[in-house]
């Protein structure tokens, strides 16, 4: 039995830890065999504490249930403060450093009874630089980034949940690699205090899990949302609109056959589907994405560039470089396409309750000295929209294959129960 | 000449010592010299270090000039992480802590050769609890919060330029007080990377100077804005809305006469005045603004609530209770009003190019125990738009008076403008 309490997602294991199925220790010793199993090969993790991780499963053992997440162990991507752990921003720079207080997201997630495992690797400052950690489901490739161990270690079954956060594609990429469900809120639905920032317009953090309402439990303990999934769709199916978009033909063969692959299934299971012929606001979207976050993320991490630019990569340099050479007026622009965009999407979702796009150019490229390219992710980061990866089956090299579904702003709720019907029709191929 | 010129401005001190009529070390000897004479009484540093700083002035008499504020003294609120310098948040939680690195907004001001005097005063993490600043104009009466050590340093000479930040009023009401220029920026338009948040969808950080011409260099050195005033009012007046807003019967006596006053001055000096007859807009953004930041408070703050509720006063405990007890439906309602508000306003500003309001109940309440209402503040932190307290003229107990003017989201440079304008007509009164 122990064997198998490391795949049961966040929801059950405090189902079962409440009924008194199982207990918070033996999820726990399920999880930690499960990386110490596979981590050498995987390396999702930069921090680990095994000890810390069974006292505080024994102590929840001993507490009275209660917390939505009572018993869940969950992982924290290394750009997140912890006061239990040590929190390095991928960078050598902050190596070892010890912050004097969790992150709130940490803090939101054990107050509900929930137990961190460990820090997760994150590129460095969640920019392109890799670290360690490689595919799950092929070791010789990216598990995406930047968000690299928190997808990786959802997706071999080493925690149920992990947070993530995303400026540019860092949480959709890699779920979409990893073959997990990757969710970024909306922008601004989830406090950031503790959470390494680059560009205030475009941060936003996200969680890894297996299970929707996984991802839904989580997002009630952070926000005071409902803890079961929205019952919008319980009795009818979601319109489900099509988005190709204007880099459509620059992802693989893969990429465009699983998007019209999901979208036939979806069809052939209820929905009501349709395709957004007119692709006119999304264009410029990429580039305006890039033009804001440089030129934010040149004057949020100043003092790294001024101090210790011998230990930023040439990746992070360029990008700060660039930011400082924008103009304010090329910065102000950029804000504009975005707000301009912002009003032509909300017309869209009167005919769709959700967008379908892709995730990602295909499969996890080989190799792990780069994370993939995020261009499909960047202009729905701009706009601000809830966005989350589902997976759906795999690509010519057995690789995990992926959709994803975009919301209108703040209503991640119905987000969130269009992804659990969506999930629910696609899995299992 | 020594002992005046702690009582220049930014942009005259960098002036001046670009044109060598002045060193870096005469300026900041000038600026300790008062606030060893001063700070006894005042109180408003709660970290100072002498040597630092003249070391640092030494050290750009050295450098080349050429930033935008090479060798003018500044001041930074505790709530904002310093490398060089402790940084407690206002709380005995945090009492001595030593951050790694220094919040973007220090590092963007020293890289244009900014020199940083110390921490000053913040109430108990920028909320109500007070620290032991007095008003420079009379040590028995507050000189408001959050932001209270910088609105008196600037306030007293002992500084020309200080970093505050405004969740509520925190930045418009010590300004009031202590009769200095304080400035709010757009929600949003200053990176806020090592700055402690309360609520993230109000939090902003703001200046205090003597002069507005002040306020642009700062803001130039900060977000790539010019670095002179923006000429808008170079050759024509503002027009000037006044708003007395749902509040205006619950202030001062003399807080409805100065801002009667200024609006019949600016007309005098020939600015096209008007007042904005339908408040409607405004009701309930006092309410809305209160149930925003208790919520969102409640999450950001948590870890601190969790593990040292000890060590919190009994205010930040009361927000904290409010705000973990409000519903999410609560929540979005208030950020409805909020939306609904915004564009109302922009209809406003049809009309005017700024709007002139309260700025503050009236002259500095007596007492050091607490720090004023903000209710005059509340409505525009919500309503996201940049503010600037322009002082004039004193009350009856001769403590300074002040008008508040708003400006559109995002205009920062023209609200500005204005404010030098208002400020010229105003000041000597």
């Amino acid at each position: 039995m122990t064997g198998e309490l490391n795949a049961l997602g966040a929801a059950e294991i405090a189902r079962r830890i409440g009924s008194k199925q199982t207990t918070a220790v033996e999820v726990m010793s399920a999880c930690l065999a499960r990386v110490k199993a596979r981590e050498e090969t995987v390396g999702a993790f930069i921090h680990l504490d095994e000890d810390k991780a069974l006292a505080a499963a024994e102590a929840a053992d001993k507490a009275p249930a209660g917390g939505l997440l009572h018993g869940v162990p969950f992982a924290i991507k290394d750009i997140i403060d912890t006061a239990d752990f040590p929190t390095g921003w991928g960078s050598p720079i902050y190596h070892g450093y010890q912050p004097p207080r969790n992150a709130s997201c940490v803090e939101l997630l054990m107050r509900q009874g929930a137990i961190p495992v460990g820090k997760t690797v994150s590129t460095e400052f969640a920019y392109f630089q890799p670290g360690k950690t490689a595919n799950p489901h092929n070791p010789g490739h990216t598990p995406g980034g930047s968000s690299s161990g928190s997808a990786a270690a959802v997706a071999d079954g080493m925690v149920p949940l992990a947070f993530g956060s995303q400026t540019a594609g860092s949480m959709i990429r890699p779920a979409a690699f990893c073959g997990v469900l990757g969710y970024k809120a909306s922008h601004g639905g989830f406090d950031l205090q503790g959470v390494m920032g680059l560009s205030a317009s475009l941060d936003t953090l996200g969680l890894m899990a297996r299970e929707v309402e996984d991802l839904v439990l989580a997002r009630a303990a952070m926000c005071g949302a409902g803890p079961a999934v929205h019952p919008a769709f319980a009795n009818s199916a979601p319109r489900i609109g099509l988005v190709r978009g204007p880099d459509w033909s620059n992802g693989s063969a893969e990429m465009r056959d699983v998007c019209e692959r999901a979208m036939a299934r979806l069809a052939e299971q209820g929905a009501e589907t349709s395709e957004i012929g007119d692709l006119s606001i999304f264009s410029n979207l990429e580039k305006s994405q890039k033009v804001v976050m440089a030129f934010e993320t040149a004057r949020a991490r100043i003092f790294e560039f001024e101090h210790y630019r011998g230990q930023l990569s040439h990746h992070f340099i360029a990008l700060m470089e660039d930011g400082l050479a924008l103009s304010r007026r090329a910065y102000e622009e950029a804000l504009g396409v975005r707000d301009q965009a912002q009003q032509g999407l909300s017309a869209l979702f009167q005919e769709a309750d959700v967008l379908l796009t892709p995730s990602a150019p295909g499969e996890a490229p080989e190799g792990l000295s780069a994370t993939g390219d995020p261009l499909y992710n960047r202009p729905w980061t701009l706009l601000q929209v809830p966005c989350v990866s589902v997976p759906f089956g795999a690509g010519p090299r057995g690789l995990p294959l992926s959709v994803q579904l975009i919301g209108q702003m703040g209503d991640d709720d119905r987000l969130l129960a269009a992804a659990d019907w969506v999930h629910q029709c696609l899995r299992g191929e």
